[in-house]
């Protein structure tokens, strides 16, 4: 999928973080009582390759694609909502909007493969691939050149923004019956039972429920008796247009060396996609949060991600990446900004304990 | 300990949150999918006593004080850091303060009662009402007199706050050995067992543990056969200067029906303290985290409050509240600023599910 496929992400700077330990040793409190905040500090400071990485600028993509799956009625909401939901980001409406204000950070919609009109909306970037993905309960969702095409989209979107100085990325993603595809992959990639990956979504039915657990399972019957399928063509067969296009990013961000911050469960499915691809792009991820759809505990574990927050929240969008940022921001503003025990005076208690 | 102590917290406006609860509902996203955010939302709704409330204006207090239990031995850092402690918030050296420029948020530092000339720093509020309180295993720490003086200073600082516009209070504290004061206060008012409440503050060895173990049993044989004891009565007996600010201050912002977001361990003492004086205060109460130190969920559940964050932070000063602040600030920006599926153009799926 990538044009130099001999690309892999740069290792982690172990030498980098040994400096930033030290350093969070010098900062006036008691050590280790910022807790996740100082291993976020130093995970940093091992990607950036500075013991004291400067504040991250992050940027934030929406992609957005329709789900032939649809039709089979696994969401709460007509297709439609798809192209309604992109004017929304367009008009700076949705949630995620809000929160790229709030956390003063440039936001890009791209359609990547809605099936109705929305898409196409002022401010929406088109790199639409085709109107919507077949319907992956009878055949493969996209075919493999649809499937690079709309990772390569995700890449070049990744490219932008670390050219732009971009160095921390957020995806987030827009697709009715979407949970529908990620639950085909997290079961195809982890091995887990679909019983415990297949959620309500955005809030489907017992029946509704019942039909998406059985179309997922019809699904990986077709899809998974060939252990020998490559990871995109596990994508092409299971995945959609904005789950590809999330998976380039994660990817492509990995191979630039800049770190991405997940969001749920639909990210969760792209994340296990682009660590299949590419093995060492885990190691860029960072989780921010826990999704209230079960199954994205099983991605979580099986990308070996602890998220920072647990909100019960279940929008997408980037919306849970988008809330964790500031705890980011917060961890790295510490460890650049609060003063050592020399500097300010403070007896570092090292020798002083009773 | 107030001037009016026929003066209560208003009742929560559940017609505002009922409204707000509706407007949640009109949002372009599936309903509950902001999970907590939600919730906060509605809360701030039934405090402010609006459907839609403003954005909150946040300040920030640090009540600084010694404790003469020190001098036994309990903290793995020498009583002097408390004084430059302070002289370092003053100068902006502190994790607090890094946060507070971080938030854009007003930030007061209050000497309440330090030992050493640490606080008569530049820039620090001089409330001194002694140099620090009495041995707690020894005797009652405060007087009945100084404590309602040290309860006035934050009850002060609350109106003061709520005078220039303040609509949410984060008060935080520091205080060597002032964990161990906080775990005679969570046993006292919760009958808790001390093994379960009696943590290692900022991170002593397990000698130092089981002498503080065995003070606060000590303390608490000397208290708690008096069940007639007023909760002011407990606090002087076994509290501290600053823990007895925070309880005034988190009495007084409820009194003047305004939030307040609790912080960690010590706080969460302080906060039982405001609730045992003035019972509907907790009304008023959101928990930012979860403390590392074990005891502060045995407190969490007293109060009935569930954190929003938990990160494995320990270290005072107001900054789990002030790593919360955020969250707080993002459900009241997506409450506000939102469209609607009206005025967004999107289907609210209501009718639409298959």
């Amino acid at each position: 999928m990538n044009t130099l496929p001999e690309r892999v992400p740069p290792p982690p700077d172990v030498r980098a973080e040994a400096a930033a330990r030290d350093h969070q040793r010098q900062l006036t409190k008691p050590p280790g009582s910022l807790g996740r905040l100082e291993e976020l500090a130093c995970w940093f400071a091992a990607r950036v390759g500075q013991p004291v990485p400067q504040m991250p600028r992050a940027e934030l993509w929406v992609f957005a694609a329709d789900h032939g799956v649809a039709a089979r009625g696994v969401s709460a909401f007509p297709q439609a909502v798809t192209g309604q939901m992109v004017a929304n980001f367009a008009a700076g409406g949705a949630a995620i909007n809000v929160l790229a204000r709030l956390n003063a950070c440039r936001i890009e919609i791209v359609d990547v493969g809605v099936a109705t009109d929305g898409g196409t909306a002022p401010g929406v970037r088109n790199e639409r691939v085709r109107a919507g993905s077949r319907d992956l309960a009878s055949g493969a969702a996209m075919t493999l050149e649809e499937t690079r095409i709309a990772c390569a989209v995700g890449e070049r979107c990744a490219r932008e923004s670390v050219a732009r100085g971009a160095t921390l990325l957020i995806a987030g993603e827009m697709g009715i019956a979407n949970s529908t595809a990620a639950a085909c992959l997290i079961c195809a990639l982890t091995g887990a039972e679909p019983a415990r990956v297949v959620g309500r979504g955005t809030g489907v039915d017992d029946a509704t429920l019942a039909q998406k657990l059985a179309i997922v399972r019809s699904a990986l019957r077709r899809v998974v008796p060939h252990p020998a399928h490559s990871p995109l063509r596990i994508l092409a067969e299971l995945g959609g247009f904005e789950i590809a296009a999330l998976a380039g990013l994660y990817a492509e961000a990995a191979r630039s060396g800049v770190p991405v911050l997940l969001d749920g469960y639909i990210s969760g499915a792209a994340a296990l996609v682009a660590a299949a691809l590419v093995p060492a792009a885990r190691d860029w991820m960072l989780a921010s949060h826990r999704s209230a759809e079960a199954g994205h505990s099983i991605t979580l574990a099986a990308l070996g991600l602890e998220p920072l927050l647990d909100l019960g929240m279940r929008l997408g969008e980037g919306t849970g990446a988008a809330i964790a940022l500031p705890i980011v921001r917060a961890a790295l503003a510490l460890h650049r900004e609060m003063a050592t025990f020399t500097a300010g005076g403070v007896s570092s208690g090292a020798t002083a304990a009773s």
